[in-house]
Protein backbone atom coordinates (compact mmCIF):
# COMPACT_ATOMS: atom_id res chain seq x y z
CA UNK A 1 0.00 0.00 0.00
CA UNK A 2 2.87 2.53 1.03
CA UNK A 3 3.98 4.31 -1.91
CA UNK A 4 7.04 6.11 0.25
CA UNK A 5 10.51 5.23 -1.58
CA UNK A 6 13.12 3.18 0.54
CA UNK A 7 15.79 5.77 1.95
CA UNK A 8 18.89 5.61 0.45
CA UNK A 9 20.70 5.26 3.55
CA UNK A 10 19.11 3.03 6.55
CA UNK A 11 19.41 4.08 9.81
CA UNK A 12 20.37 0.20 10.28
CA UNK A 13 21.15 -2.12 7.74
CA UNK A 14 20.14 -4.77 8.04
CA UNK A 15 17.30 -4.07 11.48
CA UNK A 16 16.36 -7.84 11.95
CA UNK A 17 13.29 -8.45 14.23
CA UNK A 18 13.14 -11.72 15.93
CA UNK A 19 8.99 -12.41 17.58
CA UNK A 20 9.69 -12.89 21.12
CA UNK A 21 5.57 -13.50 21.86
CA UNK A 22 4.58 -15.75 24.57
CA UNK A 23 1.22 -17.79 24.46
CA UNK A 24 -0.30 -20.05 27.27
CA UNK A 25 1.41 -23.28 26.82
CA UNK A 26 -2.12 -24.79 25.29
CA UNK A 27 -2.85 -22.13 22.73
CA UNK A 28 -3.67 -24.19 19.58
CA UNK A 29 -1.48 -21.81 17.44
CA UNK A 30 1.94 -21.92 19.41
CA UNK A 31 4.41 -19.18 20.43
CA UNK A 32 7.67 -18.29 19.50
CA UNK A 33 9.14 -17.57 22.95
CA UNK A 34 7.89 -21.39 23.59
CA UNK A 35 10.01 -22.24 20.92
CA UNK A 36 13.63 -20.96 21.63
CA UNK A 37 13.08 -17.37 20.39
CA UNK A 38 14.20 -15.63 23.54
CA UNK A 39 17.59 -17.42 23.90
CA UNK A 40 17.75 -17.06 20.39
CA UNK A 41 17.93 -13.64 20.00
CA UNK A 42 20.28 -13.53 22.84
CA UNK A 43 22.65 -15.50 20.81
CA UNK A 44 22.47 -13.73 17.59
CA UNK A 45 22.83 -9.86 19.21
CA UNK A 46 25.85 -11.41 20.95
CA UNK A 47 27.23 -13.13 17.62
CA UNK A 48 26.68 -10.65 15.26
CA UNK A 49 28.71 -8.25 17.72
CA UNK A 50 31.56 -11.25 17.87
CA UNK A 51 31.48 -11.51 14.00
CA UNK A 52 31.94 -7.58 14.00
CA UNK A 53 28.60 -6.76 11.75
CA UNK A 54 28.57 -2.82 11.40
CA UNK A 55 25.31 -0.60 11.13
CA UNK A 56 22.76 -3.44 11.99
CA UNK A 57 20.78 -3.95 15.06
CA UNK A 58 18.81 -7.54 16.23
CA UNK A 59 15.43 -6.35 17.82
CA UNK A 60 12.93 -7.96 19.85
CA UNK A 61 9.61 -7.36 18.54
CA UNK A 62 6.37 -8.35 19.93
CA UNK A 63 3.94 -11.17 17.69
CA UNK A 64 4.56 -11.12 13.93
CA UNK A 65 1.40 -13.24 13.25
CA UNK A 66 3.03 -16.13 11.80
CA UNK A 67 3.23 -18.55 14.96
CA UNK A 68 2.42 -21.73 13.21
CA UNK A 69 5.74 -21.21 11.66
CA UNK A 70 7.56 -20.21 14.28
CA UNK A 71 10.24 -18.91 15.90
CA UNK A 72 10.68 -15.92 12.89
CA UNK A 73 12.57 -13.19 12.45
CA UNK A 74 12.32 -10.50 9.31
CA UNK A 75 15.16 -8.54 7.96
CA UNK A 76 14.57 -5.65 6.56
CA UNK A 77 14.33 -3.19 4.35
CA UNK A 78 14.49 -6.32 2.56
CA UNK A 79 11.73 -7.77 3.73
CA UNK A 80 13.04 -11.61 3.81
CA UNK A 81 11.51 -13.53 6.75
CA UNK A 82 13.47 -16.74 7.98
CA UNK A 83 12.25 -19.67 10.45
CA UNK A 84 15.29 -20.85 12.35
CA UNK A 85 15.69 -23.48 15.34
CA UNK A 86 19.29 -23.79 16.24
CA UNK A 87 22.44 -21.90 17.01
CA UNK A 88 23.79 -23.18 13.46
CA UNK A 89 20.66 -21.83 11.59
CA UNK A 90 21.65 -18.32 13.34
CA UNK A 91 25.00 -18.42 12.62
CA UNK A 92 24.13 -19.17 9.05
CA UNK A 93 21.77 -16.25 8.16
CA UNK A 94 24.49 -14.27 9.98
CA UNK A 95 27.07 -15.33 7.80
CA UNK A 96 25.37 -15.86 4.39
CA UNK A 97 22.39 -13.21 4.49
CA UNK A 98 24.25 -10.39 6.74
CA UNK A 99 27.69 -10.74 5.68
CA UNK A 100 27.23 -12.70 2.50
CA UNK A 101 24.54 -10.57 0.93
CA UNK A 102 23.15 -14.05 0.26
CA UNK A 103 19.30 -15.21 1.05
CA UNK A 104 19.37 -18.89 3.00
CA UNK A 105 16.47 -20.34 1.27
CA UNK A 106 16.13 -23.89 3.08
CA UNK A 107 15.31 -21.21 5.92
CA UNK A 108 13.75 -18.21 4.14
CA UNK A 109 9.84 -17.85 4.48
CA UNK A 110 8.00 -17.44 1.05
CA UNK A 111 4.17 -15.15 1.48
CA UNK A 112 2.24 -18.14 0.81
CA UNK A 113 3.97 -20.48 3.54
CA UNK A 114 0.96 -20.48 6.41
CA UNK A 115 1.50 -23.54 7.82
CA UNK A 116 4.87 -25.61 7.75
CA UNK A 117 2.73 -27.64 5.23
CA UNK A 118 3.24 -25.71 3.00
CA UNK A 119 6.25 -24.87 3.35
CA UNK A 120 7.52 -28.59 3.14
CA UNK A 121 5.27 -29.16 -0.63
CA UNK A 122 6.92 -26.01 -1.70
CA UNK A 123 10.28 -27.11 -0.78
CA UNK A 124 9.43 -30.50 -2.49
CA UNK A 125 8.60 -29.16 -5.16
CA UNK A 126 11.57 -27.26 -5.47
CA UNK A 127 13.77 -30.27 -5.24
CA UNK A 128 11.03 -31.90 -7.72
CA UNK A 129 12.17 -29.57 -9.82
CA UNK A 130 16.09 -29.77 -9.73
CA UNK A 131 16.25 -32.84 -10.34
CA UNK B 1 26.27 -3.62 4.61
CA UNK B 2 23.41 -6.20 3.36
CA UNK B 3 23.67 -6.78 -0.11
CA UNK B 4 19.92 -8.65 -0.55
CA UNK B 5 17.63 -7.23 -2.90
CA UNK B 6 14.25 -5.39 -1.56
CA UNK B 7 10.99 -8.68 -2.01
CA UNK B 8 9.29 -7.36 -4.20
CA UNK B 9 5.93 -8.02 -2.84
CA UNK B 10 6.69 -7.21 1.03
CA UNK B 11 4.65 -9.65 3.38
CA UNK B 12 3.25 -6.68 5.05
CA UNK B 13 3.66 -3.06 3.33
CA UNK B 14 4.37 -1.35 5.49
CA UNK B 15 5.40 -2.95 8.89
CA UNK B 16 5.59 -0.53 11.48
CA UNK B 17 7.47 -1.29 15.34
CA UNK B 18 7.08 1.20 17.74
CA UNK B 19 9.72 1.19 21.12
CA UNK B 20 8.65 -0.09 23.83
CA UNK B 21 11.63 -0.26 25.88
CA UNK B 22 11.40 0.64 29.83
CA UNK B 23 13.99 1.61 31.70
CA UNK B 24 13.98 3.02 35.77
CA UNK B 25 12.60 6.37 35.92
CA UNK B 26 16.10 7.75 36.69
CA UNK B 27 17.76 6.42 33.98
CA UNK B 28 19.73 9.34 32.11
CA UNK B 29 18.43 8.09 28.42
CA UNK B 30 14.76 8.05 29.19
CA UNK B 31 12.58 5.87 27.42
CA UNK B 32 10.09 5.10 24.98
CA UNK B 33 7.68 3.60 27.51
CA UNK B 34 8.03 6.49 30.03
CA UNK B 35 6.81 8.30 27.35
CA UNK B 36 3.59 6.79 25.93
CA UNK B 37 4.34 4.16 23.54
CA UNK B 38 2.17 1.89 25.18
CA UNK B 39 -0.99 3.76 24.38
CA UNK B 40 0.54 5.23 21.49
CA UNK B 41 0.57 1.69 20.10
CA UNK B 42 -2.76 0.38 21.37
CA UNK B 43 -3.98 3.67 19.53
CA UNK B 44 -2.37 3.23 15.99
CA UNK B 45 -3.06 -0.57 15.99
CA UNK B 46 -6.85 0.23 16.31
CA UNK B 47 -7.02 3.03 14.43
CA UNK B 48 -5.20 1.61 11.17
CA UNK B 49 -7.84 -1.21 11.36
CA UNK B 50 -10.71 0.95 11.74
CA UNK B 51 -9.24 3.23 8.70
CA UNK B 52 -9.38 0.13 6.79
CA UNK B 53 -5.36 -0.20 5.68
CA UNK B 54 -4.75 -3.35 4.50
CA UNK B 55 -1.97 -5.53 4.76
CA UNK B 56 -0.03 -4.09 7.29
CA UNK B 57 1.06 -4.21 10.60
CA UNK B 58 1.47 -2.32 13.92
CA UNK B 59 4.13 -4.40 15.91
CA UNK B 60 5.85 -3.72 19.30
CA UNK B 61 9.59 -3.87 19.66
CA UNK B 62 11.86 -3.69 21.91
CA UNK B 63 14.70 -0.73 22.36
CA UNK B 64 15.60 1.11 19.21
CA UNK B 65 18.33 2.71 20.87
CA UNK B 66 17.02 5.98 20.23
CA UNK B 67 16.15 6.93 23.21
CA UNK B 68 16.70 10.15 23.35
CA UNK B 69 14.58 11.15 20.25
CA UNK B 70 11.98 8.83 21.86
CA UNK B 71 8.92 7.58 21.59
CA UNK B 72 10.15 6.60 18.23
CA UNK B 73 8.74 3.94 15.28
CA UNK B 74 10.21 2.73 11.63
CA UNK B 75 8.55 1.77 8.98
CA UNK B 76 9.61 -0.46 6.91
CA UNK B 77 10.62 -1.70 4.29
CA UNK B 78 10.98 2.22 3.68
CA UNK B 79 13.15 2.72 6.69
CA UNK B 80 11.75 5.73 7.74
CA UNK B 81 11.86 6.94 11.32
CA UNK B 82 9.17 9.07 13.37
CA UNK B 83 8.78 10.84 16.85
CA UNK B 84 5.70 10.96 18.28
CA UNK B 85 3.76 12.33 21.09
CA UNK B 86 -0.20 13.28 20.37
CA UNK B 87 -3.07 10.59 18.89
CA UNK B 88 -2.51 13.81 16.46
CA UNK B 89 0.59 12.52 15.35
CA UNK B 90 -0.13 9.20 15.03
CA UNK B 91 -3.54 10.15 12.78
CA UNK B 92 -1.09 12.19 10.62
CA UNK B 93 1.50 9.29 9.76
CA UNK B 94 -1.32 6.78 9.24
CA UNK B 95 -3.20 9.27 6.90
CA UNK B 96 -0.25 10.78 5.22
CA UNK B 97 2.49 8.04 5.16
CA UNK B 98 0.58 5.15 5.29
CA UNK B 99 -2.64 6.00 2.99
CA UNK B 100 -1.24 8.96 0.94
CA UNK B 101 2.51 7.97 0.65
CA UNK B 102 3.87 10.63 1.71
CA UNK B 103 6.59 11.05 4.72
CA UNK B 104 5.39 13.34 7.60
CA UNK B 105 8.62 15.78 7.43
CA UNK B 106 7.25 16.92 10.59
CA UNK B 107 7.82 14.22 13.17
CA UNK B 108 10.69 12.52 10.59
CA UNK B 109 14.07 11.65 12.59
CA UNK B 110 16.68 11.89 10.06
CA UNK B 111 19.94 9.76 10.59
CA UNK B 112 22.24 12.53 12.37
CA UNK B 113 19.21 13.34 14.78
CA UNK B 114 20.72 11.81 18.06
CA UNK B 115 19.48 14.27 20.34
CA UNK B 116 16.54 17.02 20.35
CA UNK B 117 18.64 19.55 19.66
CA UNK B 118 19.93 18.23 16.57
CA UNK B 119 16.74 17.64 15.56
CA UNK B 120 15.72 21.15 16.17
CA UNK B 121 19.08 23.21 14.75
CA UNK B 122 18.39 21.38 11.62
CA UNK B 123 14.24 21.87 11.17
CA UNK B 124 14.95 25.67 11.94
CA UNK B 125 18.11 25.90 9.46
CA UNK B 126 15.23 24.28 7.06
CA UNK B 127 13.35 27.14 7.92
CA UNK B 128 15.49 29.52 7.01
CA UNK B 129 16.35 28.03 3.93
CA UNK B 130 12.72 28.43 2.67
CA UNK B 131 12.42 31.80 3.54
Amino acid sequence: MSKVPTEARQFYDPHVFLCQNQRPADHPRGCCRDKGSQEMHAYMKSRAKELGIKNTRINQSGCLERCEMGPTMVVYPEGVWYTYRTKEDIEEILQSHMIGGKVVTRLQLENTDKFPKDREARLAASKTAAE
